[in-house]
């Protein structure tokens, strides 16, 4: 099968030029009340750099595919985000700040309440996240190996936690040792494979560790795990475009996703303003630069339009920061669309601003979904955002005489 | 592999319909002092066309990759140019004139400075043309003939020339004659499979003969061969689309990429009124005809505004002679964009303009990046303009029931 990724890399040349890749999560949206929040927004800042730029927009993964946060941003890292899916287990520990080498299988896992055969209630009675993790260090405290594999378990949000199984030959081929439904019989994990016959004997050995120290536990006294996942095997993203490249992110999973592909995450802080300062430190470092702005997301989730345009219009003052840094490329775009009337994700096309010396510029006075729609660059799909970033930073060499 | 010319062929039927594919070399551009050299040409015909077409734009091989003429033109006539990769030799030989058959394997070659083992200038000190056009003809009078092989020489431009080779079973899976920088010994041909053996061992004699015939030449003592490529083997654009298709183009590149697919090359003049005089009298005899102008692109990527905005102008006038001929479907379009701030080709999308009585026409008023980017059409694939083309001149049939 054609693999746009490797055709593009052969065409890859090193030159001095600084690429700049702005993700404002989620930050396309649709009209509420006649505007979108970048319409409402005060931005004069990203309006003016409409002005010199090429706009156009995003598919993610295909018209109408909501992605999750994972496609999403392979996508924008020039990734097929069908053939290279990574398993939810990864996301979950990339989420918790886990940290995944290539000797792990990482798995999500939910408290539970059975009665000893039968899962009467998949989340325990949604215990609270302190709850939760009460019960999590107890296990963290009496159960640390099984046969030759490590054990490492992780807090996460309500009835949720994450474990690590760490060891030789460990497989990932593992069905979710989960029954699915409430009132059924415990189903049990099995192995599709040799490998992951030994995670899956593992596994369910833990799990009736797990119901072992939980006994007198009056609801959290099981545990199910689903989505076994290794460290998936992705092309170097440094290699692939021949750029050092640097992530700064403040939410662990962005981290993960950037370090998972194989760029270097920069220590910053909690805000888009320390996020710009860890970008001119470390300037002279990269050749390419990711930077995430999370809250344009969680507020498109939370339904909150008034917040959503206040991420935008803070992410708005920094521009003239990144500018005063003199990069060839700059590109403003977001991973999916999270309208404020969906409270979710969605299929929407992703407002694409690229600002570069070679932009067809002029044609537009306002970064928003529409402008964008009318762009000059029309609608692209997010994994060919790579390869515009590269050929205006003119890393590409022509392809054929 | 879905293969979308195969698909298209499949549903193509006959009729009386005419189509002109005008294709205006390297046309896209971006804005100097605020406008493009479309933009500021003074074009009366074709933005009168525009209010009476469908306007979009093309993506010649995929969003942000540089199309060599090659690929470019592959792709305006329905090729897949990443699946069909033509040799550089062969672009070589057909931008040389030179007639390439099924015999032959053609080669760049470059005259160069050698002490009998070390490669000292890989140019031999960047002879003139003319320089280098005499010493081609001394060794095709020297050279006729090595083992079975015809060898013939066609001169190129500075150090450059081209080799022929003409037999029976030559292959060209044939590694560069090259050592590709200087100081280095020799790096022989090599062949990668049994015919390929045979013309790598021509290959490695013929240039132990040059070094002979040219053992008196202070510069030009020696000869550099790369690009070893057989005429290709495409789809046959006639049989493919059911039409006769006549090529009027001024330079060789050109007409040997039409004689390539299959079209029948028209012998015409040096001017664009020329090409036009050539498609009235050949009007009856074809149901397609490509028009190639060049200067678009020459003076592109010479950095020359103002000559690209009169070549423009140019084309403008004769677009009233090809509407008196009363084609069906007229489509003015380029194979790629030459900016004339880049001097180069590059990745930006192509302007597309289709004239037809089925046009979902009225969206506007001239024929520019601007307008295009915003047209009916959207932004297509280069490789689509076939299909839009049958399709608008009522040849496709419809897809299903």
């Amino acid at each position: 099968m054609f693999d746009k990724q490797e055709f593009v890399s052969k065409l890859v040349v090193k030159n001095e030029s600084k690429v700049v890749l702005l993700v404002m999560d989620g930050v396309g949206d649709i009209p509420l009340n006649g505007k979108t929040p970048l319409q409402a927004a005060k931005k004069p800042n990203l309006d003016a750099l409409a002005k010199e730029s090429d706009l156009g927009q995003t598919i993610p993964v295909l018209p109408g595919i909501t992605p999750g946060s994972g496609p999403g941003h392979l996508s924008l890292f020039g990734y097929d985000p069908i053939k290279h899916q990574i398993g939810r287990g990864i996301l979950e520990a990339l989420g918790s700040g886990v940290e995944v080498g290539e000797r792990d299988v990482v798995a999500r896992a939910n408290f539970a309440t059975w009665n000893g055969e039968v899962v009467l209630d998949r989340r325990a009675g949604r215990p609270s996240t302190e709850e939760s993790a009460e019960v999590v260090r107890l296990l963290s405290e009496k159960i640390k190996k099984i046969e030759d594999v490590e054990i490492n378990f992780y807090p996460g949000k309500e009835h949720r936690f994450v474990v690590k199984f760490t060891g030789e030959g460990l497989g990932d081929n593992v069905t979710d040792a989960d029954p699915q439904k409430e009132g059924k019989p415990m189903v049990w994990a099995e192995g599709l494979d040799e490998p992951s016959k030994k995670t899956a004997k593992i596994v369910n050995e833990l799990i009736r560790k797990i119901a072992e120290v939980l006994k007198d536990q009056p609801k959290m006294n099981f545990a199910l795990m689903r989505g076994f996942s290794k460290y998936p095997k992705l092309p170097n993203f440094c290699e692939v475009y021949k750029m050092r490249a640097g992530a700064i992110a403040t939410y662990p999973m962005y981290r993960g996703i950037a370090k998972l592909v194989g760029m270097e995450v920069l220590d910053t802080g909690q805000t888009v303003e320390e996020e710009i300062q860890t970008l001119k430190q470390r300037w002279n470092d990269y050749d390419f630069f990711y930077i995430h702005v999370k809250k344009t997301d969680s507020y498109g989730e939370d339904g909150k339009f008034e917040e959503k345009v206040k991420v935008i219009e803070e992410v708005d003052k920094v521009i003239p920061e990144i500018i005063s840094l003199k990069p060839d490329v700059l590109i403003v775009t977001g991973d999916h669309s999270t309208p404020v009337p969906l409270k979710a994700h969605s299929w929407h096309p992703v407002p694409l601003l690229i600002w570069s010396k070679y932009a067809r510029k002029g044609a537009s006075n306002a970064f928003d979904e529409f402008e964008c729609a009318k762009g000059t660059l029309g609608t692209v799909h997010a994994s060919d955002v790579m390869t515009l970033a590269l050929a205006y930073a003119g890393r590409l060499e022509k392809f054929g005489a």
